[in-house]
């Protein structure tokens, strides 16, 4: 390993790309975030990028030698390079990032959806180092998943394998963005929360300080704070969204038997709120061969940094493997 | 490759168990069938095997090589290479089969479990041939898997991945002979299909000639029968059982995301009676991200044959590798 090496890790949102510099030990060197401009082309973000990227270049030491860039990005395509019919940007079927990002640098480009960037960065500067078999769950606006088994992330066939979100909770259930009903994501997700709380209003008497906001007012914020002060609609939806988890991470463990699963993003800083009853339920839903083996934990990556971490130990692996 | 070498290959039952001797392109040398003995010891069946296999040896060639065991069994263990808590075996909490082998060849043995094995039948010498990433789903008395993922088997960080029989279908649904409930298995199987049946006789005034049997008598078999006569019961059967399996599919392809699944075992060969409506139910079911990419097949490998195929398959593969 080289000292004055690093390479550009990118992070696209549906609102906000997070950018950093970031060594091969994972020291993130230079961060900056700029809006994504969800109506705009990629065109015009990865311009944006790189005006971003110059600044950053600008506070670190001219012999610092960038060898490539590593992007997480919604609907991404690890194989073909692309974002396909990402659903909060206006980029259309297909857009390949390689050939835009190829206009301004000359360096190698990988490109992943953002949860399977979070799994090599566990993987690399997290909390699963030495592991070979385990999954991350990204839970934000939805639930993403990154599954790593026999030390090596699975992109299946097409490029799309891990896409936990759109398992099936209840095949007449909530209706998904994604034109499914009953998906993971609708139940637990930061928006899955606030759908849960909302029905538990409709279905219990209890009183609540969560009665007296609208919908659109409702986030798993307030609801985490609610429940620590013990109103009972929050804690029982962080229960119930704890009771889906734990049933669905048992049926991920029957398929790739992994020897831990890792929660991060937004709803796994809930901590033991949602770890806790998560873990039970998990565990009482386990086949037998499985149980008392498999550890559930929150992330080993900071929760600011994690996604630039993620996308950037995608391009160090490739780095490193060739 | 040595035309003068083969490997025995073992398929350890319940009810027979089914041994055979098998070159690397996957003949037949030879073969035979024992009955199990399921509440006899596991030396006991080891000490018989040896006398059948000392019989094979004498219908073959003098000058032929055997290179290595490839055990299939309920509930082994490929990285300890032990059945553990086998639920038709009277054999306790763990029987280490290479100690027992050993005894009386000094070759190496590998074991895995059924399902297990026959996905690397399949992809050794059946349909799977050039593909990395694809599920092969066993149907008889319960319902087994074998997950190929970046071209190898997964095993998983215990020895136990590929468990889809027991991920849930309904957490409040039918007992299963594992302690939890609603499993996948206790819907698609032979007796699940039996299940199946059963209750649809109890919900619908509908005739059906599955009315004049008792529960005990009826069979996956007559079921098929039925519903190839035209019997309105046994359709429905078979549809709820396609319904089923559709959906869970759609979920393992939402893990792993092969380029194929392959169904083989006495369920499977009902053939287009339980594929079509499957293919259809599991394409509807797809996250989006994998329509119309994922094929659903029968097995490649030969029904009565598959098993001990499978179990050869997978010493070969140790052997090539080593």
């Amino acid at each position: 390993m080289n000292r004055d090496e690093a390479v550009i890790g990118i992070d696209i949102g549906g609102t906000t790309t997070a950018v950093g510099l970031v060594d091969q030990k994972g020291n993130l060197l230079a961060e900056g975030v700029i809006a994504t401009g969800s109506q705009g082309s990629a065109e015009t973000l990865v311009a944006r990028l790189h005006e971003k990227i110059g600044d950053l270049h600008k506070t670190i030491p001219d012999n610092l030698k960038i060898r490539g860039i590593g992007i997480g990005a919604p609907n991404a395509n690890y194989y073909r390079k692309t974002v396909e019919n990402p659903p909060n940007l206006n980029w259309g079927a297909s857009v390949n990032l390689v050939e835009l990002f190829r206009k301004y640098y000359d360096l190698p480009v990988a490109v992943t959806n953002d949860a399977n960037a979070a799994a090599l960065g566990e993987m690399q500067f997290g909390a699963a180092r030495g592991m070979r078999d385990f999954i991350v769950i990204t839970l934000g606006t939805g639930l993403g998943s990154g599954i790593v088994a026999n030390g090596g992330l699975l992109y299946g066939a097409d490029g799309f394998a891990g896409e936990l979100g759109h398992t099936v909770v209840d095949p007449v259930g909530r209706e998904c963005a994604c034109g499914k009903r009953g998906c993971l994501e609708t139940y637990v997700s930061a928006t899955g929360l606030c759908r849960t709380a909302s029905a538990l209003m409709a279905e219990r008497l209890e009183p609540s300080i969560l009665r007296d906001l609208s919908y659109t007012q409702l986030t798993s914020k307030i609801i985490y704070e609610a429940a620590i002060q013990g109103d009972g609609i929050a804690l029982a939806a962080f229960d119930a969204t704890a009771r889906i988890l734990g049933m669905k991470l048992a049926d991920a463990v029957a398929h790739t038997g992994p020897e831990a699963i890792f929660l991060y993003g937004g709803l796994a800083t809930a901590g033991d709120l949602l770890l806790s009853p998560t873990r039970r339920y998990m565990e009482q839903d386990l086949f037998i061969s499985y149980r008392g083996k498999v550890l559930l934990l929150r992330s080993g990556l900071p929760e600011e940094s994690g996604a630039v971490l993620g996308a950037a130990a995608l391009i160090w692996h490739e780095l490193i493997e060739k």
